[in-house]
């Protein structure tokens, strides 16, 4: 075989996806519970899949034809609408291009703005998805560690010490994932000051925003920055519709046209059939997404984020974390169970699926700070189950304590 | 504003995109014709979308959720059933991930195989969407004038002289885009022995493979090279449904592992949701897909590149070109034309969209070599608004002649 890039090379695959295709290819097992992709388990709103398909079925040729790179200029408005209604911002709707998800989002943003040798600032722990694609771009992430302990709010002296000539950008998301923190007034001000006063890109990562159990979401647009800041974000979580691929990013007018650019080279257009339905779950000032969240997605997820809590404080009382205010994940920090068992997170979460069918995510994947952590969503699972999980997760640190 | 990359700096923005986006934007004018983007015209086949929205009603919730990043196990077994039912060759399902449509297949595809400095042949003329993506791997497109005097198959001679230490990869189309040539049995034997004497990847565009009307598409690893070729297709020209944003690629099943790790980074996953209409379209060995090329695509396509030739002969009887035996397009050299009108292809193809609306596409896009040219596709139009689109263009000749 000739060689492969030397970038491919470099690639570290997601363990996540690995799993995710290891468990589709074995089947569904009912018995496994799962606390790991944060995939949305629930229906998406019945109108919306409804005007896809009426649509669809009127006019096939139109609905699944090709559109612009940026999209169709009607699903861009009501996007534009929906920022304005529940974020109070003003995006015109040029200053949005849709995306085929939020990772093609944040890739073609990272591509049209970091050089090899630039330095892009992320908290630690964040994302693990955001490792490779900044490492595809050639820049150097610097990852600033954060704490349970703090809240994993990002700690503002450890920014301004990394800051140098080479910084060029901020990658933030809020709420965050795996933490759950949703950034308070206070690191939204420092971020935006941050980003006008050394003239960095701010970069937000806006795709849980939506998720929210506890406070509320700020557009950080809202303490500055505006020239200065790209937003990513996605429908899949909101809608409940990772399947279908959609999402869209906004910033200044100039730079999303040459991110639009650069979007030509990744996928050519988003899905045309996709915007049709997104624009359905947006109309009238978002009435279907109103009542979808408050009626299905923040009731269910509330009520299974508790029955997690409750299991956490019964089941790994000697854990330690951080109640996320949002997104779908708790990042407990259990080192005190590790140590018991003499081993790592990483042995942990492997055996824990072997033995008890009961899938985590080890906390390293998403920095060097998340050692001695796991990752458990609670978005998959009905409380009964994540009860189960739990009995077995500590049926499991039962039999490998070493007891004194 | 912070700076952005180089690499977005030098990308250009497809020139096609841009008119597609400009027409877009002005709204359907139904007095222009368009013999510019390849973009099908045809409804899809009924069963296929409906089949797709029949799944979307039935499980909402599990048609439109995250799947593996290669896509549906099922999905890609129907693919490699029906490469060894029409093309016989053997690629196992785990040889195959499906794409964000064939501009995704090939971006991942060169980001996984190309490193700057590396060289990759190409032929001059060929799809303008090749410039770009190459670009971005930072690796040297090294294009190999053909002439419509021999039909645009390949120059032996000149990519023989071309190959080098740093040649790497070479990339074709069968049927190409903007000539339609079908490469011959003496072209496919040459590439596929170059990639084995040089060891190369061969990189296979095959998104026109069934839109052939003279002739017959033979996959070039018929001829070899099976471990060094990779190949890209799309749903969107066989199908008609671009909109869905659908494709595959598929190669030695190592290599495919590495692209999709790469593939991680741009959309995470293909949409679930169009899975299931491709998988409709190729099931029971191909009935539905053998039924509607053979009863809608073909036949109508034929007729309409029948009358474009017509057309050509008739109306520009003086411009010099290869018959296209697949693909959507004519690329007549009208040299003779642009000499009287004292105008290069870019200001023809300008003025002729201002004062008759009709859109072509300037060949110095796709090449060199297309200077002088232009790309004419015959897929959007019917015959008689392409008799209409020939009657505008010649009086614009008429008028802008000097006549001597």
């Amino acid at each position: 075989m000739p060689d492969i890039s030397e970038r491919s090379k470099n690639y570290m695959g997601s363990p996540i996806r690995k799993l995710a295709a290891m468990i589709e290819k074995a089947g569904f097992d009912p018995d496994m519970i799962s606390f790991g992709g944060g995939a949305p388990s629930l229906t998406p709103p019945k109108e919306v899949l409804e005007e896809m398909c009426r649509r669809v079925k009127e006019n096939p040729q139109k609905t699944t034809a090709y559109c612009s790179t940026i999209g169709l200029p009607k699903t861009r408005q009501a996007i534009s609408d929906d920022l304005k209604e529940w974020e109070k911002i003003d995006i015109p709707a040029d200053s949005i291009s849709i995306t085929t998800g939020g990772t093609e989002a944040l890739y073609v943003t990272l591509q049209t703005l970091l050089d090899p040798g630039d330095e892009i600032i992320t908290s630690d722990p964040s994302y693990l998805g955001y490792r490779e694609p900044i490492k595809l771009t050639g820049a150097k992430e610097v990852m600033i560690p954060t704490t349970w302990e703090k809240d994993f709010q990002i700690n503002q002296e450890k920014v301004k010490e990394a800051l140098g000539k080479k910084t060029k950008a901020i990658l933030i998301a809020s709420p965050d994932n795996p933490t759950g923190t949703l950034y308070n007034k206070d690191s939204l001000k420092f971020l935006t000051d941050v980003a006008e006063d050394h003239d960095l890109w701010l970069i937000t990562d806006d795709i849980y925003k939506h998720i929210v159990f506890k406070g509320k979401f700020t557009n950080s647009r809202c303490y500055g920055a505006e020239e200065k800041t790209i937003t990513c974000c996605s429908f899949s979580k909101t809608a409940s519709v990772p399947g279908l691929r959609i999402g869209y990013l906004y910033g200044p007018e100039k730079v999303v046209r040459k991110i639009s650019e650069i979007k030509q080279a990744t996928t050519l257009t988003p899905s045309r059939t996709a915007q049709y339905a997104v624009r359905k779950f947006l109309e009238n000032k978002g009435k279907i997404k109103r009542e979808y969240l408050s009626k299905v997605v923040i009731p269910t997820y509330k009520a299974r984020k508790e029955k997690m809590q409750e299991c956490i404080d019964q089941y790994l009382a000697e854990a330690n974390y951080s109640e996320p205010n949002g997104a779908f994940y708790f990042f407990p920090d259990i080192n005190k169970y590790l140590e018991r068992m003499n081993m790592n997170e990483l042995q942990f979460a492997d055996m824990l699926l072997k033995e008890e069918k009961v899938v985590v995510v080890p906390g390293r994947f998403f920095g060097a700070q998340g050692k001695g952590h796991v990752r458990l969503t609670f978005v998959s699972e009905t409380e009964e189950r994540i009860e189960k999980g739990f009995q077995r997760m500590q049926r499991f640190i039962e039999r490998h304590s070493k007891h004194s």
